[in-house]
């Protein structure tokens, strides 16, 4: 079943067969790997390369194993690669016309070609998880509009926010993910079928007519480069790691807000584990898994550029190694925004837990400060006697509003008895009226713009298939 | 000089200012921040939350502090960071007015403006770096359009090839890049500004006006996104890992074809390097270590991945991390694409030694192939039966074109006398003859079409500065 | 200032110098390189490969010019490397002689033993810096020896263990480190003096002697080898990052503890830092960026890896590239160790919130259900009693002491009314009675244990030098 | 068949077992999980924690089960992990005495164990391969004994060597790998069991008697540090990656000797591969593929630190994530040692191109200028005019013995007619007479040495076992 030897006298040996065949893997693109040979001999067939009726007969036969492949009927197994096996079964059933398929073509080409295929599948993959993870947030967003809760930074608390507002921060990064995805979708729908070996075919293929029956934008523009560029395999996997690097963050606080001390989040029975010993144990595995998971992704983009380093054109083994990488990125990916939808769906929100926190702090201080600043002090002065103010409530183990207008007149007499009414979490978060701020109403049209944004997608996007 | 410390009792241990101050790495951000700085101060004005003669004077300040700090007449150093230096001296020239500059914004929306701005700057630099380097490649591809060489893949000679289409194969790949750069530009061209500390600004502040002002195209949509989103870093840091990766292949080629052994290449004296100890050697250190800072770029990238990993929301001073990363990635890539114009416009291609390599392998065997498929035989017995041949003529220490026709004929009786026509490797190179292959026709009209590019890149972007 | 030029034409290009110069990175190294020099030139003499008068010339004029680097009086600038500013500037002070040092060596051995001798007093630096880290985490598991607090898993209260307990789990991972950095000491001990420039010096040095001087243990076995091998550069970064990362959980975990929710640390203010917009803040800083800074030095690793990715033998320029990513590992992880004694030393340890936290919860579940386990049941059965007794209490908001003698007797007949005794939370710590629990005995043993290897090691080191 | 679930009122969601279950990858572990439970269950019986004659009932009934599956018998799924697989089926097997085996025991401590005890049967095997490789490398360098080739650094041309020579510096870096594996292996003969879930079991637990039973030296010292440290694992990940980055190099090697323009080496047939394509190709895919996957393995390194990074303590889930990695990187470099002693033994090193690349040259350029050194120049200066001869030679066109003896003198008077004499390769390397040289007598010295060492270290392995 191998696709070369005419010059070599001996039979590969099996230990490098076992090191090197990489069928095991990349038996994964056999769909990918059929739609292109299909492409390739239609073309064949409509330039004259072949005869009509040769293509037709490699059409058919393809369709039919691609459906064996699909129940099982015929197995994934005992050739090099999946571009040899396919081959191999279809002069099995078809006879000699077979062999015409791989004319003007090279298995460098056809494996750039299929991993392209794959790749532009993964992207929209996971756009549509992305987008289906956006909408959980959303909907717990919108569910919660009213919560308040503390907004941290250093893990100090701050300033309040609503939970609504910290959620659609994810939103925001997800939304970029979805776009990177979509630029790398976009980059990866050109065709390099026709660059032969390195040097482009020696036959005249009719290029566009292949890249537009695969639905691909246009064709590589060198050779060369077609068929040694990995450059697809390696955004993906670097949006796939940014995406990680983003879930890692939300499965942080989801952890942290599960614990005890915050009890801002339980999740639920169903979306929790327990412990061989201890009793009592619920644990958030599904979000520690996903934290987890983001160092494989980066391990795999580092695998992958580190593979591509100092190799010079065109063409190398070394290539084959991208398979196993961008798969394991795509999997792994693919299961952690799979899983956050339910486990943040069916999650319980404490709001009584962050609503007190909101009120033990002094979250309030910095309202303080832009107080005295309308009424005209400086800014920098201004924090500085805000400053001195919490010390002061700590040190009496009280907060800003239990201060009395006195404290706040020996502090500056710039303070009325308005101040108070300026320190309650709803007046610090109705102070935050900048677009994207956290204020109520900004919150709201935050809200509405992102359901708008995501319906016209969908729409789009199911209108198209 | 510091912005805070209000509510301290002691003054920040030396031991921790020395580990935490980022001024010894963020002052190179003094032309962001003030440029930042005066365009929050003139909307401050407008919006009437400070007096118009105090955003005025705030604005003449900071324009004299650069004009200083860019002379030397003012040393970078003596605060906390470049924020709290430069408000420190501007207090200090035009007193209490500066105090007010800080009114609205905190270092966490400042830091995040100061380093997309940068950011923007990065990537015009690299996109014109990448595009004198394709210039570069573009001027030896034309000068050497007849050049023939051989054409690599696992490193053994495959098909012939000209000289230019492999180096347009690295033009495809500096293009992606050149792409990749402005797609990292675009999505950086927002403006946080008014995202305050992380909730928003608790001032009426017009965060569009700010932006326009400083020539972005939008604001961020949440504000805790906004101060904790470091995603322009990792992307740009990406694209340079990328490149990086593209400069490592090119340049280890310059190392192999530098090799006595291939001698495509000599590099010139200017640009070679000797040994302290062997005096024979020319050494292309340049090139190497171009191909040894790939790991470096990398590097970077997977350490600003990792410093993200698992940080809650919002802003966290880990972030501060990656400054020293990014300007790192910057100025190696930099240091990079403006080293190889010069280091290949002067080197010397040995024509000859291409050409007599092209001859001597057996490069044309799968013409030879092909041949036997025009003549109607099918491809893989085609290959079959070209393979055994090749292992003839080796075997009588002779090329294909050394064969008898009687040889050719015992392989098969479709072979005529016209197959020694087919074996020239300008036949060879003829035959690719597709699009993005290596025919001589091909290669020119590629060289056109990149020349074409490039003029109208160049002429855009000149014209519009 | 060159130390080669005699076969090239042209002087090398200012942009390749600008490039490929590496003194104004090693020239940290100069110490180093004298030191070499010194035993290298004296061997020489000694040898009568050059003569006596000759060697001290050189080894006079290079200690003389060390005390000049040392006070500043001289430059560490103007040449291409340290290795020929040095020759140089010997040149101009000695006259002739100096041209003779460089007799029987290459940069090449050279520079591979400089920096062997940087990395033996980097790995002594380190291993010093960690043992007074364990000093610090030992004086304060000693002073707390009776705070308990809650032991956690996945962030989940887990059992009640000692805060010495917790701390000097810390100490196990810095004394691995330690051991690490020793054996990195020991295989960075080899002297490579001697390899030339790839294949052995051409004269009949007395490389054991040289290797002696310089206080190693031996002498590299093959010349090639020795000047291509970096592996003592690589597995020095490789211990600092897994140190790194070692303390990159210990920061997360002071973090977590001074949040307000937790509240179980309060770092000392002259090691917090405040906001520029939130009056109210005490940050973490010193923690957090010690977090960020793993990734920083994971990224020097994945950089040296990735440069001698695919090198042939023996020196390559892009082995220059290895100078920058470990010291910047170095000074990194320097940095950290010596922020965190006085940082953890000065902070306040929350007692009493500690306390609380350990007996909110169900800390005690484990503790029951060993309880039935000694009554007889098997473990399995006992956890899931265990487990129904916790949701009965959870269901009526208590903790398994607030259940009725009635309820465990419902669930168990086997509970008697010594139950209650074995749930406090002295008596859970006090069962965990194995060698490395966290019974109080036990935990005091370990802390005598610490203290002992400690003041032994630090004995012998003092005793030693 | 979970081992939890007490207090839990609802089912895991299918969706997050699928996720987080990690069956598909430990069921690796069956043997060691196996072994680990019966030292634990002999010492649970001989410690009278449970019955003597249930501790028989377990051991009985988990070597049958390991029967099992060694056989194929049972198959290795329908569980959460493998620790509750196998508890499961004891069970189902032996019944309610199985319910006890987890007495004193917590999953935590026990997969900690596990991995351990699956390193150190990891670093035997690879240790075994690096001695395979070692002595493959041997055996062709004594048969090359007289093989002189040029040796390289910066890929040109450099001084004359042995193969040898070159071979052993392999051999060199492979015993350091070796070490380092046994460093890695000896830090993990360390037993975690009787931590419990984090703070000690509550048995009177023999702990170091079941280390013993285990065959290991000893017992960590901290409950909490035992069941969250993964530095064996890292350890062992990073002994690969330096391993496989060594084999990068070697690779990288074979690939550039196994080109036309080289033609040092020649791949056995049976360890070449071919083209689909191109009849004439024979591809040095092995090697290639050994070269790509040193980017792997550093991936898998990245994934694990970057894992860790942040984790508090004691365990997290997150740690759940560190098989796939190490199992990949232990999977993928036992591929790549074992490949490579057959691939090195049948292939086929052309003594013609060596010594004819040797002549070529101007290696013997060193020679020159040690030849006017030891006629009393000083050594800078005979570097300078050795340069100059060189370029004298070069622009004639000749190599340095083909320079007159008139030429020699007028660039020194220092020069005799004895010089042609130091000329020759042979005399090149003869006076590379340092220990570690590259002459002949001290090849054959070093070849001893390495084969004294293999032939002790397999006797003491061989007679232990």
């Amino acid at each position: 079943m191998k696709l070369w030897g005419g010059r070599f006298e001996k039979e590969t040996d099996q230990r490098l067969s076992a090191f090197g065949d990489s069928l095991p893997v990349d038996c994964r693109l056999w769909r990918e790997d059929i739609r292109g040979s299909i492409a390739h001999a239609e073309m064949l067939g409509r330039a004259g390369i072949i005869g009509r009726d040769e293509a037709d007969l490699i059409v058919v036969g393809l369709e039919a194993l691609g459906k064996d492949f699909a129940s099982g009927a015929v197995a994934l197994e005992g050739a090099e690669d999946i571009h040899s096996l396919i081959e191999a079964l279809l002069v099995e059933r078809i006879g000699p016309a077979a062999k015409k398929l791989h004319t003007g073509r090279s298995r460098n080409d056809q494996a750039a070609l299929d991993i392209r295929l794959y790749l532009i599948g993964a992207c929209q993959g996971r756009k549509a998880d992305l987008l289906a993870l956006i909408a959980a947030l959303l909907e717990i967003a919108e569910r919660e509009v009213d919560t308040v809760m503390p907004g941290y930074t250093h893990l100090q608390r701050a300033q309040p926010i609503l939970l609504g507002h910290h959620l659609l921060a994810y939103a925001e990064m997800f939304w970029r993910d979805w776009e990177r995805f979509g630029d790398c979708e976009r980059r990866a729908e050109i065709s390099p079928l026709g660059a032969g070996a390195l040097a482009g075919a020696g036959y005249s293929l009719d290029r566009v007519q292949v890249a537009e029956a695969l639905g691909l934008r246009g064709i590589t523009a060198n050779s060369m480069d077609a068929v040694s560029d990995r450059d697809a395999v390696v955004e993906f996997t670097f949006a796939a790691a940014l995406t990680q690097t983003h879930l890692s963050r939300l499965a942080e606080e989801l952890v942290i807000w599960s614990s005890a001390e915050f009890g801002f989040l339980a999740l639920d029975d169903a979306f929790s584990t327990g412990s061989s010993i201890m009793p009592q144990k619920r644990n958030p595995d599904g979000a520690e898994l996903i934290r987890g998971k983001s160092g494989r992704v980066v391990g795999d983009l580092v695998a992958l550029l580190m593979i591509l380093k100092g190799l010079p054109l065109a063409y190398n083994k070394d290539l084959q190694e991208d398979k196993e990488a961008v798969f394991d990125a795509d999997d792994t990916l693919a299961g952690c925004l799979q899983i956050l939808p339910p486990m943040l769906l069916t999650a319980h929100w404490n709001r009584g837990r962050m609503r007190a926190a909101v009120e033990e702090g002094f979250l309030n201080a910095t309202d303080l400060a832009d107080y005295l600043v309308r009424k005209g002090m400086a800014f920098r002065e201004a924090h500085e006697v805000a400053g001195g103010l919490v010390r002061l409530a700590e040190s009496r183990g009280t907060g800003l509003s239990g201060l009395a207008l006195e404290d706040y007149q020996n502090a500056s007499p710039l303070v009325d008895p308005d101040v108070y009414a300026l320190l309650t979490p709803e007046a610090c978060l109705a102070a935050r009226d900048v677009p994207g701020g956290t204020a109520p109403a900004r919150v709201r049209e935050a809200l509405r713009e992102c359901r708008h944004r995501l319906d016209v997608i969908l729409e789009c996007r199911d209108g198209r298939s």
